[in-house]
């Protein structure tokens, strides 16, 4: 395989994203969204328009998910969106978490007003809560569902929008409505639901490494951020490229807390009568928001082939008419005989784009959008029998000219190529900003020196950590949050930073989203 | 082949739903559903949980429709569940057809209130419509993404719940909070938007033909019954076993109405400007409640196997230890052999039932769940090589004993034979069931004697017809609706029967859900 030495024109650095990561980073996220078409800020405020290119990632997130959810047992239901305010009420610890951002509904029509214009009218007898997330509606449910032992586990998942009103919002990250994931189990037994809480950490990290090349660290949340009524949270912990972390999954053991406030009461094998433990689990299109932070570059969107809709692209390039159907003719053959082949989970998802636009305004559209692989075919290609192979985790000039059936040959492994390098990348760059630190003026300098947002410095501490609510302050201070406490650690003995008692576990600190 | 001799038990009739059919048939498909666990009331008015067998149900609806509608050129994105209440008032028509039955979101958080309990606080400044359609919160994207005819078509999906405050509710056929998909399409031409809606149209027809095994009538829908804003509005109507006739899919050429509304202008190719043409369509989870009501007998619920999520359930007898092994083994070898076999879109797809309960109670979960094809398999079927052979389309007690390599041989082409058979059983009684009728008194007659809900009589009528909203009040007297102008008719001259007046048009009428 030798590098390309056709004589095209470079490809023009003025069409890239503007700002650049280093020029401003949030900015630049924007536009990289922007530019790649895959969503908008709506009328509606907080609320996002996600447009097919963005939805078509969901979908293959979905897709991914909902099979290994399958494959571990799980079955898809699904529940009411609007939440009873006395069903809400049951839990305390969880309506104290979620009240403040709820969406009410109170009225059920609209009436026209003296004037013009409609009002709310017929106000409801008890208001409803727009789902911000289901453990007490579908725990009446499970209450029902279950009476004895043999009707365990119940091992659910739902596929929802949910609500969460935020007064800040960001594209994907954070949004008022969200399409989420939400899955709900009930187990007979403490241990079966733990082991059920720990299942579904490991399928998310085994999503996040395998598909969206996402390394990251699994971890118990400290005390102030568990899901408000859980015994135990546990995350997934991800860097992003301004060394920020971003959790990107969460899987809660519940205890008997949700059971109890819902009445889920199951006899026994010994014929006695028990609350079932429960558990629950989610991911959102949060996630979408940590791979365009987690791979893109100045030139927008890169993303990990498993999850891209499109993983090549074809351009033909032709200057007449006799031309363009010869041309046209040999990537619809390439097209049927890439399509053939599999890749992932599926098979090599192509597409010609014969769009009659300027071909430096066609590729940046593609380079936009993260297509994994471009394949430009003219006369001259064609008469060679080769094709121009240029691959999105390459710099936007390289291209590689490849005998036609070598590429198809390997345009599985070579998407496989740069699923692996996007993953060894990400990682190369988290450990590089990762390191332990037991000393607090070096942990301040650590963070301080990454209070302006435009320079990229500092990232993830591991230090010593107790968990005492007495820190929070000190550490919102400086902005910091504690991510987790990794699963993979060994006890050392160490003293806290902020307390200064001894411990033996350690934690991950870091600024977040 | 021939019928089965082996000495077993006869399925006992105990087990069916009750009451049946023809006792009470609003009340045997409520029994219908709760037996098959597609379905259940929530704690919240009107809203349903869809349990893991009827969500099943619907994950199929969804990818075979999905498939067509990609195979058609749309792309699925996502809109807000939120509409601003102005950009609802955009389109007269149209708020006036969906005000009387609005989720209205007026508070965005929950506060203490003194002495205990929460209230609605923080109230907005905008109230927000949860969407009961989306024409208007779409039509404000379309008119960011479209300017030029070179950004037409515009072809999208969504899947997504909505919300139509119904106050008599009935599970799948008509819930305040539904799933379904809203096709919305905008083009140049009043002539491309037609097309569309009948391209739509079409996809429905063949989804309810070759999926759901229903035979559908496609027409137009009078003027009182468009949807409001559209100027045309199309249907498929399907007769259920009541002989009232279920609306299964809608598909609407707006004209220019949204886009006056919303704003959607193109640059034309002659350099001028003009509204985009637009279309909606869609269908619903009502589709299971039609599933439910087309093919369900008093034994339960009867599904079409390309829709079913299970098609063979394999039911394993034995007595002791050893048989149970041996017994066991020769399911699982069964199951790897049908799970390889091509069905539908995908492959059969197989389960083995070995819960501890009684072999009836099994049998009967199966039976009224609708799974098509039953295996009963003993230690005396493996000496003799053979598999005893249910089929949810035969009466309950019937079985075939086939040889074991040639039920796998053919069991893709059984669950073909009862997919047909579902088929042209429904459209057999539904011709028996439709009549043309071209005098008054025949009609009253026809309609009156269906008037005992718990009498299986009356039907459709294909009479003349005069589109006159003046003829609303006396078909109301009679409770009958018009359904359709079937859209493969040829114009004959005949009176209607309502204002006297001549036409060429006639129109099914009927009792309706």
């Amino acid at each position: 395989m030798t590098t390309d030495s056709l004589p095209r024109k470079p490809v023009k650095r003025a069409n890239a994203i503007s700002p650049t990561r280093q020029e401003d980073y949030a900015e630049w996220y924007q536009q990289v969204i922007k530019e790649a078409d895959l969503a908008e800020n709506s009328p509606v405020r907080g609320c996002m328009v996600i447009r097919p290119w963005g939805y078509g990632l969901w979908e293959n997130i979905q897709q991914s998910l909902d099979r290994m959810f399958k494959d571990t047992g799980h079955q898809n239901a699904y529940f009411p969106l609007f939440i009873p305010l006395s069903f809400f009420e049951k839990e305390a610890e969880h309506v104290e978490g979620f009240a403040k951002e709820c969406a009410v509904v109170t009225h059920r029509r609209l009436e026209a007003k003296p004037g013009g214009g409609l009002v709310p009218a017929a106000e409801l007898e008890e208001p409803l809560v727009v789902r911000p997330t289901s453990e007490t509606i579908i725990g009446a449910s499970f209450a029902k569902w279950i009476r004895s032992y043999r009707d365990l586990p119940v091992l659910i998942n739902q596929w929802a929008n949910v609500v969460r009103w935020e007064m800040r919002t960001r594209l994907f990250l954070r949004t008022t409505e969200f399409l989420w994931q939400e899955g709900h189990t009930a187990h007979a037994t403490a241990d079966e639901a733990r082991a059920e809480t720990m299942r579904m950490l490991d399928i998310y990290e085994h999503f996040a490494h395998e598909y969206m090349a996402i390394p990251v660290i699994k971890g118990e949340k400290c005390s102030w951020e568990r899901f408000p009524g859980a015994i135990n949270t546990y995350s997934i912990e991800a860097m992003m490229q301004d060394r920020r972390a971003l959790q990107a999954g969460t899987s809660h053991f519940l205890g008997q807390n949700f059971a109890r406030a819902s009445g889920i009461r199951f006899q026994t094998k010994e014929g006695g009568e028990d609350y079932a433990w429960t558990t629950s689990w989610g991911v959102s299109t949060r996630l979408i928001g940590a791979l365009i932070m987690s791979h893109s570059d100045d030139d927008g969107l890169v993303l990990p082939p498993r999850l891209a809709p499109r993983h090549v692209v074809i351009l033909p390039i032709y200057r007449n008419d006799a031309d363009r159907e010869r041309v046209l003719q040999y990537c619809r053959t390439l097209t049927a005989e890439l399509r053939d082949r599999p890749y992932g989970d599926g098979r090599i998802q192509v597409e010609i784009d014969d769009r009659d636009i300027r071909g430096g305004e066609k590729t940046w559209y593609h380079i936009k959008r993260g297509v994994p692989v471009r394949l430009e075919i003219g006369p001259r290609d064609l008469d060679a029998g080769v094709v121009s192979v240029s691959r999105r985790d390459r710099p936007s000039g390289e291209r590689q000219a490849l005998p036609h059936a070598e590429f198809v040959a390997r345009a599985g492994e070579i998407l496989g190529e740069i699923q692996r390098g996007l993953f060894e990348r990400a990682l190369t760059f988290r450990d590089a900003n990762m390191r332990e630190i037991v000393d607090r003026a070096v942990f301040e300098e650590w963070f301080q020196s990454q209070d302006d947002e435009k320079q990229l410095r500092g990232g993830f501490a591991l230090c010593p950590f107790v968990d005492d609510p007495a820190i929070i302050d000190a550490l919102a201070a400086l902005k910091v949050t504690v991510r987790c406490l990794p699963l993979d650690q060994q006890p050392r003995a160490a003293k806290c930073l902020f307390t200064g008692k001894s411990t033996d576990r350690w934690a991950i600190f870091a600024k977040a989203y």
